[in-house]
């Protein structure tokens, strides 16, 4: 097979005539077909409505320690659920503070206090003329946006196979002591699917940051999320490499159930030093008077403990790897030696990462919108929503059936053949 | 009965003999109960234990619209549940957003926005010099945290009968820009039980405020916490008010069904004014993906609508009605015409709000710590903790059960009345 950039314009021009016809024929479908987001299909949620069953008005709503979940207190959560969020964190319970909902809005909270009243006794952010943040690309845009809501302002930094390129991260940290922080997903990363290797873990824990109040914003999104179950990737612990290293403070790590129960209605958490533990409970004991307990407990009753959350996240992998091969089936069937796009073979997380020619995103994505395919906003995986070379785009195979999705990854084919054969024509 | 302040010395000490006595006949029976904090009893909870029956596996958790309230999604709230927390807080579903389980965490949360990015466009209050709040006294401590822990200088209002001294406040808010805020508990405040008067709520509607980002933090608390089914305070709603004013953007008014379904795990809401809402969603719509939807949907098929939680805090005040009876009988039986103390009759909320002599409220609350029961610290109704006048005490009477309550108003009593006579014999 020849590549694109191999044909002859005349070639390009037959074959962009031949795909448009297929394109049009498939607009006809009026298709709606949503592949932006990680949101886990009905089948996924259906998973876990066993948890709606363990707690019922019979049930004793207390701890093992006789505390009533229902009432007030407990600011940290109940110790079965420290215990159950501290094994999947690969910490100790005392390392742990359990939240509401969502990991995010315990980012959101923490990048907050830092500008309010600062972290662990450094001048609050927003006293300062300047504060920046280390952004990995490609990578989650809710993190981006958190950063970009506070005035933050976002440095890319090159992601490569084996995680951030640390040569640039250690060299910004250790000179600019207004870089305050580094948004990472360590694990099956958003968008790429790729692990953090063992150097690069212990690199980051031996940072030495220029700036007292720096931290790794360590978002643990997918730690227990594989497709595959002879195949998983494993990262270092990070917590442990930090207070090896001799930085016990340097790390925050973010963690939540909304892709093992509900995606609306898990429990999420924070693990960290006991200094930084002790800093987010000063806010939090002003903010709430603690987190929904009963669901805490609702949470320990159906998942048990890690084994049990490893057992329930292999249905989810049954239901996502046969998603995540269709796409990327059709994405090596059709595109595979054209020259017009790369992508990664992730195993595990939530998406598929798709680079494109040059300039070619966001005419891609419009192009599948055309045809009723919602993709992720081009540019979402950057900082700004500005992806410098408008190359990358976000797959997310897990909410429409596979069947939608055989049809959707065509669509997107199509579209990225169709955008490609534009952009060689008007070299 | 001659009051305390006519008896002679010798009076006053043959009296403390034998009051010691007693006391140190109570203190023998090593009591722990505590008076301390507004937390429903046990009765009390499990009067919503129906909740968690209304949901289970089998149960379609679908909207009426059909959305999985599962999943990721619904930033403002599920419709049913703007509906029911809209009808509770007497404004249309489309002025509400539902949050997660704590309207305190609303109202810091509102604050801390403040702090970092202003108020509908204003400066953030974080770049100014200085920020206040009118803080109405006594008033409830963790309003007190929240503006204390922001670095915001309060301000002490007195609160009469009809609340907060309206000539002070309008004065205050028309020539300071730099105060941004006033914290009200308008029905059956915290502490005092007082409901603010027609005029009250239209003096607040009408305030002319210097700074353009001052906002009456409106805490609704005790709505619908009524204590006698024929004599319930009405107080006017506010944000019609304010929008009949020409004020439509003033007010936030904060709710929750903390005190109505499980106090950990309820719903909480906002209710404001369309340009508020806009305001608080735009932050919100970084912070997180959405509250647990799940737990809406429980509380919409639990308490189903208004009707439905008013009978539901019938029962309630059955449980708390005698509770409060109990502790005022002791104090009106004990205390009346000494001259040594004065209390409210509240009809509704969870305090009693009770002043002894100037001076002798820490040695009150010490003197019943030594007995075994536990009080909210003295000083905690007044910002920074501290009560100018070292009088006010807070008893919140609906934790412990009607006999350990009996007891524990009999301690309080005999405190009031030793540590009283010290001052008399000291003066």
């Amino acid at each position: 097979m020849k590549s694109y950039q191999e044909l002859s314009q005349e070639e390009l021009l037959d074959l962009k005539a031949d795909l448009e016809s297929k394109f049009e024929k498939i607009k006809r479908q009026e298709l709606h077909l949503d592949m932006s987001r990680g949101k886990p299909a009905k089948c996924q949620r259906d998973l876990s409505n066993g948890m709606m069953d363990v707690l019922n008005s019979t049930v004793n709503m207390r701890t093992d320690a006789g505390l009533d979940c229902r009432n007030y207190g407990l600011l940290e959560g109940i110790p079965e659920a420290l215990k159950l969020m501290g094994d999947m964190a690969e910490v100790d319970a005392k390392n742990v503070i359990v939240y509401g909902n969502s990991s995010l809005n315990v980012m959101f909270d923490t990048i907050s206090r830092a500008m309010t009243n600062g972290v662990c006794g450094s001048t609050p952010w927003s006293k300062l003329d300047k504060v920046k943040f280390l952004c990995p690309v490609p990578g989650y845009d809710r993190h981006f946006s958190i950063t970009e809501y506070f005035g933050i302002e976002m440095i890319n930094v090159p992601l490569l196979p084996t995680g951030p390129d640390m040569d640039i991260v250690e060299k910004l940290v250790a000179t600019d002591d207004t870089i305050k922080g580094i948004w990472c997903v360590p694990k099956y990363q958003n968008p790429t699917g790729i692990s953090f290797s063992d150097e690069t873990v212990r690199r980051f824990a031996n940072l030495k940051p220029a700036a007292f109040d720096f931290r790794i914003y360590w978002d643990n999104a997918y730690s227990v999320h594989h497709l595959y179950e002879d195949a998983q990737d494993v990262i270092l612990e990070i917590i442990d490499e930090c207070k090896k290293a001799g930085n016990p403070d340097l790390v925050y790590k973010f963690s939540s159930t909304s892709k093992i129960t509900f995606p609306g209605s898990g429990i999420a958490s924070l693990a960290a030093s006991k200094a930084n533990i002790e800093d987010a409970k000063k806010q939090m004991f002003v903010q709430t008077i603690g987190h929904d307990k009963v669901n805490q407990l609702r949470h320990v009753k159906f998942l048990k403990d890690l084994n049990g959350i490893k057992e329930h996240m292999k249905k989810h992998a049954d239901i996502l790897r046969p998603k995540f091969e269709t796409v990327l089936n059709i994405l090596e069937n059709e595109l595979d030696g054209l020259g017009i796009a790369s992508w990664l073979r992730p195993k595990g997380g939530y998406f598929i990462s798709f680079d494109a020619l040059d300039g070619c995103a966001k005419a891609i994505v419009d192009k599948a919108g055309e045809a009723g395919v919602i993709m992720t906003c081009a540019g979402a995986t950057y900082p700004y929503g500005k992806d410098p070379c408008d190359s990358n785009i976000r797959i997310a195979p897990s909410f429409p059936t596979p069947k939608e999705l055989a049809v959707a990854a065509e669509v997107f084919v199509l579209s990225v053949k169709l955008v490609s054969i534009d952009k060689l024509l008007n070299k």
